[in-house]
């Protein structure tokens, strides 16, 4: 075997070497080099293009009971990722086909296809396939429309609207007749929401008061709120609700870093006050549907009438652990993607 | 005009004099004198028989958006109550007919029939149509059934299981082919809740962990939650959840005397890992529907199905206050009722 310079001879990965307690330190991360991973019969292998980061991965590595079991110490840190195969041993993928699933945070994978899906980068790049066509699309979509009961009409707030799932959540609900406000952090963000998305109102939760900034963009009260972060803003949201509102609980991102534990929402009572529900969901129970949601999101996108938001970092594996700080210090706009470069 | 010692000169009343910063304080209520009401047309006019004191009253005293407005200052205090129609130019009411309505916490009431019902103090006594035939019932009813959702053989919790509420949903449920567990405070009430009312299961939340004694008696997980309590309860049931369990908020008596605010439930992202819906509703709403409720209730009373937990207080107006503290240091058993003797 030829080395060159654009050639890897070992499969990088990030794995979990500890638990972290509050913010994710470097040194919960280890960098490590295994092996090229070659595929066994029903497998296929392949390189790493496009990595995803999630806020919901804070969850995955705390050891407690949740939606999926946690990442294990010494593994390979979990990830959505998109691959191009190198060689197969799968009778449904070849070389040159590129396929989006659960890949993990390495240069290069092997997999026997379950939870895989081909992809076609001449219609969407690979980052696409990891945002709005991917988890973070079809969450917004099951969320607003499912459990959030949307309805043509309806006032409906987003939390973390500037990120992956809100910029998704907020178009859509646009899409649906409905009147949308958006919160997000900074005066950029804001703008970006209302001047390229379309939003109606977008509040900046840094800015001052979000339940007086609510109650103002919303006088009659919020009929659907979905949110992303928890904390404060979901008190604040709480207090400003319509009767019969629902709560879409889609994240907590604000509270994914505490150490002294969750804040829980001291206006839930709000919940009697307006007979209003807050509900929780995970998109994976959706996933016999996915393929109805991807295709009226693509048509969307197609069509001009929503935009994709993405933030691509280029760079190798090994840049993981600094990106996904990104996450919690509100730096990326819209879906955050790691793009690897040849080593 | 003969005056007697058994026939009142005056309408004794509770009015609210100042809005309590924590627990109810004595000088938060003034003890007054007013002229004996008549009727005016359209109006009848009663002696109270007995008041009905409900943990909602607590915050029915804060100036704050609710359900209803607050009580004002000066304003006798809000109470549903039974009286005896002693005058009456309303052409469906007759001296002698006995009345269930809010009243208010007065020895006499003059009301033009706006929300009050007749009631057959044969069938029942007073107490009982303030209690499982009155809105505790219908809470129970409705919350349970139509909030909640029940399905037969499901696993029901209630907490202030031996409260008026709690009683009748416990039995309720129990009634619906369900498993239910109660949650109250002391060894008595517990064994109450299963050697009386037929609870499968009590536990006594001041005799050790709730949260693991959750997991003892329900470890498939609790289906639906009625919670009347909020605070650590709340979260232990919210960490005990089954797969898309019914949290139904009906009160939260832990914390209305808190002055430093609410406590909000530091588990709700429990509602996501189990896909679970958390509900606030107001009895009210089911009015056009207590007809339907109350006679299914009397059936079970009057099968011996349902047993009627009253605990009955006999006294005057002005004891009123003393009263109502009983229900926040969890004194009562069942329906706590203030009952009027002559003065």
């Amino acid at each position: 075997m030829v080395l060159s310079g654009t050639m890897s001879t070992s499969n990088r990965q990030i794995r979990l070497a500890a638990r972290p307690q509050g913010e994710v330190k470097p040194q919960d991360w280890e960098h490590a080099d295994a092996p090229l991973p070659e595929p066994a019969d029903g497998q296929f292998a392949g390189r790493t293009l496009a990595i995803s980061l999630d806020p919901a991965m804070r969850g995955w590595l705390d050891d407690r009971p949740s939606y999926i079991p946690p990442v294990g110490l010494g593994d390979v840190m979990r990830a959505g990722s998109v691959i191009e195969v190198t060689d197969s041993k799968h009778p449904k993928y070849a070389p040159g086909d590129h396929v989006v699933g659960v890949f993990g945070v390495q240069s290069h994978a092997v997999s026997d296809g379950r939870g895989a899906t081909k992809v076609d980068l001449g219609r969407a790049p690979a980052s696409t396939y990891l945002g709005a066509l991917g988890m973070p699309g079809m969450t917004a979509y099951f969320g607003l429309l499912d459990v959030g009961a949307l309805q043509d009409g309806e006032t409906v707030v987003v939390s973390g609207a500037a990120g992956a799932v809100g910029t998704v959540a907020g178009q859509i609900a646009k899409l649906k007749g409905c009147r949308v406000i958006g919160i997000a952090g900074g005066p950029e963000k804001c703008a970006m929401l209302t001047e390229e998305l379309g939003f109606d109102e977008a509040i900046d939760y840094r800015a001052g008061d979000v339940r007086k900034a609510l109650r103002a963009a919303a006088p009659d009260g919020i009929d659907v709120y979905f949110d992303n972060v928890g904390g404060e803003i979901l008190d604040a949201a709480l207090a400003n609700l319509a009767m019969k509102a629902r709560v879409v609980i889609c994240g907590a991102v604000s509270q994914y870093n505490s150490s002294s534990g969750m804040r829980g929402p001291s206006n839930y009572m709000m919940l009697l006050v307006r007979r209003a529900r807050m509900e929780g969901f995970v998109v994976f129970d959706y996933a016999d549907r996915y393929g109805e949601a991807a295709a009226e999101i693509a048509t969307w996108i197609g069509e001009g009438r929503l935009k994709t938001k993405e933030h691509i970092v280029k760079g190798t594996v090994d840049d993981f652990p600094d990106t996904l700080q990104m996450l919690f210090r509100g730096e990326n706009v819209g879906k955050l993607v790691l793009e690897l470069q040849d080593r």
